[in-house]
């Protein structure tokens, strides 16, 4: 199997080439290549197959068709302008996650043949007001222009996958905790940094209240997500290519409970809660509650609890032990 | 107000230039101007105030430009390239109705003001299987290439609207029955054949079963719907910008019992039952009932019955007569 991973220098990218290279397998069979791609030259992992880095940009055609040259077999599209990035520059945002995204269609449609192409698409294709858990049939009516350009490209997938252009699937993946590096500005950024900073001796921010809730999956069960995907039967999926993905929904308060159970109250108590009115805002208008009925039912797992991803990262980002 | 009005020279454009004509007045104030366009050079209506009539191509950066370069404060955008052409010519689909409407989009954000755009939807937005009466949360889940078009651009017009670029609102417009002409090759043709034909005197097939049903409007409120859709107060809808219009739920069978109540027995033996598994295939997938409360509060009404719609037919079309 040929792989294409376009955004493979990001954090989920990175995760989900850890988790192929593991096993050499993907959808039920030996990966005997490999093409990653993003706007920095992705690492190259060390691999007896053959892997091709390059940096582009997926907004350009013949970027975008070069890509396609060998006809990859699978191709998983986790390249995008960030959330508050796509709010923040209109046009960048719908050149790279809308245009860019339909230029990758396109230049598999030339090439005609019909590979896997599995999509992450996000939560935020949801917009408040909310029912008390977001079951499939719910529709999307997303507050974002990142949110706008990620539904519009599910509704791509579904037409393309429906006149047999490529087979799709979207995968509108959880908040990802705990997103391993430095803390970062994204609002959503204190989900993960009240839990990471904390794990490694540092004090972290909290600018929310303790009754907050969010929708969160591990890096590992993200990665997990994609090379499970490529594996389905799509045919049994039908016509509605998007799924919602299986997360727990979390609260502030759980999370830091979870935290001093894992690793001590001492650990906890780094956490300074500084409430900011901004972010508040923000995240009260995001969604925490789903029953992702379809995904369960196809074998995508969620985490078993909050304690199960503090523990994970711990294993993985910490050699096992806390800083 | 100016208005512009694209797509005036279809049905439905006409029935609109017809209804604003005879009030002079929208969104409660005078017209003052009127541009017309669409593929071919739309009529030129006698009223007392400029009308500009021009043809052009949607997809055509500077055909679309022209259109905003004085302004207008109302842009009803009805055109598009209909269901069973877009489905069979998958590229002029995706240029005229998708990357069409998105230059019309970006036009009127070149003109920096917030004119009010009200888009034609559709039902086609919607997709198989359906719960017993579709609500206001139900997602969109098209199983067309042209649902997946309107989809993308309520999407779009929502975010449109959420940044201030203009104030817009997306109309998803039932099947519009008795369509006045010719009949037509459309899948969808029968519903309006069945009747306008024998209210003409002339035979006309019947190639579902009776108990087929459809979501229904006439000419007269659809266009109604569009001259509401001018005066309504947008912050009051909300983010959630696309309606489900109102229309009634109407079998074949009932269809048929009303035109014998309304012209006559004689008539409704006109009708042939000439069953067409393509069509009837077809068919089965399409939405037919609907709980639009949300277009209901807001003032939207549905034709009260199907005999008010044959009513309205012979009243506008026939001189009030049968033919």
């Amino acid at each position: 199997m040929h792989v294409l991973i376009l955004g493979a220098a990001g954090m989920i990218g990175r995760k989900l080439i850890d988790a192929l290279c593991a096993t050499g397998v993907v959808g039920g069979r030996e990966i005997t290549a490999m093409t990653l791609f993003d706007v920095v030259k992705p690492s190259r992992p060390a691999v007896p197959w053959p892997v091709s880095t390059q940096a582009g940009d997926l907004s350009n055609l013949s970027d975008v068709r070069a890509l396609l040259s060998h006809k990859p077999d699978i191709v998983f599209h986790l390249a995008a302008i960030v959330s508050g990035e796509a709010e923040q520059d209109f046009d960048k945002g719908y050149r790279v996650n809308l245009d860019g995204t339909r230029l990758l269609f396109e230049a598999i449609r030339e090439r005609e043949y019909r590979p896997r192409v599995i999509f992450t698409s996000s939560i935020a294709v949801f917009g408040a007001p909310f029912p008390p858990a977001i079951g499939d049939d719910f529709l999307c009516a997303p507050l974002t222009s990142y949110g706008v350009q990620k539904a519009c490209i599910e509704l791509m997938l579904m037409d393309y996958s429906r006149k047999g252009l490529f087979d799709g699937i979207a995968l509108r993946l959880p908040t990802v905790v705990i997103r391993p590096g430095k803390p970062n500005k994204a609002a959503s950024g204190f989900f993960s940094n009240i839990l990471r900073e904390p794990l490694a001796g540092k004090e972290a921010v909290l600018p929310v209240l303790k009754d907050v809730r969010m929708w969160m999956a591990s890096p590992r069960r993200t990665a997990g997500f994609l090379v499970h995907a490529a594996g389905l039967d799509l045919a049994a999926v039908g016509a509605r290519r998007a799924l919602t993905m299986p997360g727990i929904s979390v609260s502030v308060g759980e999370m830091i409970d979870a935290l001093a159970r894992v690793a001590g109250s001492d650990r906890a108590a780094l956490i300074r809660e500084e409430p900011d009115e901004r972010i508040i805002k923000i995240v009260e208008d995001w969604p925490f509650s789903f029953d992702p009925a379809r995904a369960l039912k196809l074998g995508f797992a969620a985490d078993s609890s909050i304690d199960e991803i503090i523990r994970s990262h711990i294993d993985e980002e910490l050699g096992g032990q806390l800083g």
